[in-house]
């Protein structure tokens, strides 16, 4: 194999064997099982705890019993499964190492914020179309107490929340990909950027994200050489209201996504009354919508080609405390059934 | 290409057109401008604050301009690499976000503790025997400062340093990676499993990391089929003195590898006279260490054959205050010439 010789303009891969999405699962938090779509997650959590003494402690338990139910599904051990590539939200991915021991796979801590499971279906689909495995695992997870009080104020304080704050999920999707022939494919993926318009608020993720979301759906359809309408839906991670309507407006500006087929994971998870502002937010987010209602209407015949734009507020506390504005990357993934 | 073939063993991935190191350079902080090996390293920081305002934007500088470096000695602009994979030890690998900004390459963060520059140079060999690119950069670093105000304790508090705690090198390497025919290649690698024999002394990681070391040597050497003495230096991350010897009385346990041709990145990086106590450690450590004196003694023909084993701590002060362990992880990356 000549190298490059899968790249399309310049941060576009397209798969000579498209890998396969063989099994997934989700296990949700109490609220997102309360949402529009309970029916379609595997598990609900009954509380934040999930039997665990800390959050951080469930949230690792909740991405490990996530990888082990797609496993499950697909009459596979931990054993079989080749890697696991998975990230979250946590400091040092403390959430993903821990599962990581306790499923003993081989592993590679990603971190991209809440573009993680991305990240991984990238990584992952580079691992079996090169060659190298038969089957890896991709997950993310973030849980919404773990992640207010490590990126904004302990729960405990009860700050008012901005209208523009998104709500962190409590949710991991794990996805097992394999060197098969049949099944949804994950077809080609775009690689993004980092970007950076210097917005600030912590309390706005979705504007921080929108402009790179943009970014990499343009880089996208120019790469591919691909008209806008090709897919059946473009779906952004976790823009939530103020930063998806921030991106439609962008897309407009680049005459790219028409409105119909362009929707988000963060304004879709949650209901309208569920109070959560502008949204869901987290890896999580966009890891359990894939891995429970997207799935679900590509299996059905719903949807037969979504591009997945999962999107990362590259937020820290500490660069943030030191002036810096918040810097954002989007990832896409190309799934067709 | 079908997926697999290029695995050996559970864990190891053996290249067909092993990628080529073609480009490299290192910038390393005061200290390790002291030590033996200040004559290889491309820029010895003056001082820890790099022209900048805080210790975490000169952190991040540093990765910035070795990167940059790297593909200057290479006659590459930013523009000219496909990829960035990178990643550091600050919370949200803040380094790496800010830097892959205003380098402006497509990039995948990487969070392996101080095995970063391993999973980093894993991953970019991937995209490069697969077909995918044909230029990428791996590059990692560590700040002294910057990582034991996050993990320990403020450093005006002066607390005395235990004689098993290691010193966080400040330090950045980056390679450029690239599919040509002739230089110092990239054969195989193995990914790594998470192990934790229930060490718990954020004093020392040295002791956290020799497991995983230990447990990824044996499995290349079996999933190869190859004998110890195969390499001319099999030469572990950051383990330290400490770390080290128990490295290396798990390999004599596993009849594995000679002591003359074992060794320590963190061993080595600083003189004994320099008051480091168990070594150096931190991303930077294993990452320099392969961009200055290593890639020195390859080309130089020195050594022919290096396995350069990345460890890392998965330490988490979160996690660690809740009462776990220190869980550890080793990639490993063979180099030949």
């Amino acid at each position: 194999m000549v190298a490059g010789t899968k790249k399309r303009g310049n941060q576009t891969i397209v798969f000579d064997n498209p890998p396969v999405i063989t099994s997934w699962a989700s296990i949700v938090g109490p609220k997102e099982g309360q949402g529009p779509w309970a029916q379609d997650f595997d598990w609900i959590m009954e509380d934040y705890m999930f039997g665990e003494k800390t959050w951080e402690k469930a949230e690792s338990k909740m991405l490990r019993e996530t990888v082990k139910l797609a496993l499950n599904k697909r009459n596979f051990s931990p054993e079989d499964a080749e890697v696991l590539l998975a990230g979250d939200l946590l400091n040092q991915i403390a959430s993903s190492n821990f599962a990581a021991r306790e499923l003993n796979i081989p592993f590679l801590g990603l971190y991209g914020a809440c573009s993680t499971m991305a990240e991984a279906l990238i990584t992952g689909s580079i691992l079996l179309d090169g060659g190298f495995f038969s089957s890896v695992v991709a997950a993310a997870c973030s849980h919404h107490y773990t992640a207010e009080r490590q990126f904004r104020f302990p729960t405990e304080q009860g700050v008012q929340r901005a209208p523009s704050s998104q709500w962190t999920a409590t949710a991991a999707g794990a996805v097992l990909l394999e060197a098969v022939a049949i099944g949804p494919r994950i077809c080609s993926v775009t690689i993004g950027k980092v970007i950076d318009m210097g917005q600030n608020d912590a309390s706005d993720m979705g504007s921080a994200m929108a402009p790179a979301a943009a970014d990499t759906i343009k880089t996208h359809f120019n790469d591919l050489d691909i008209l806008p309408d090709y897919y059946d839906l473009v779906l952004t991670g976790d823009l939530g209201t103020v930063g998806m309507a921030i991106a439609a407006r962008l897309f407009v500006k680049e005459g790219l996504v028409p409105q119909p087929n362009y929707s988000d994971c963060g304004v879709l998870l949650f209901d309208d009354k569920q109070d959560v502002h502008s949204g869901g937010s987290g890896c999580g987010c966009s890891a359990s919508f894939l891995c429970g209602p997207l799935m679900k209407k590509i299996i059905n015949g719903e949807i037969n080609k979504v591009l997945l734009v999962a999107t990362g507020a590259l937020m820290s506390p500490t660069t943030s405390n030191q002036g810096e504005s918040i810097p954002g990357i989007a990832h896409a993934v190309a799934i067709e059934y």
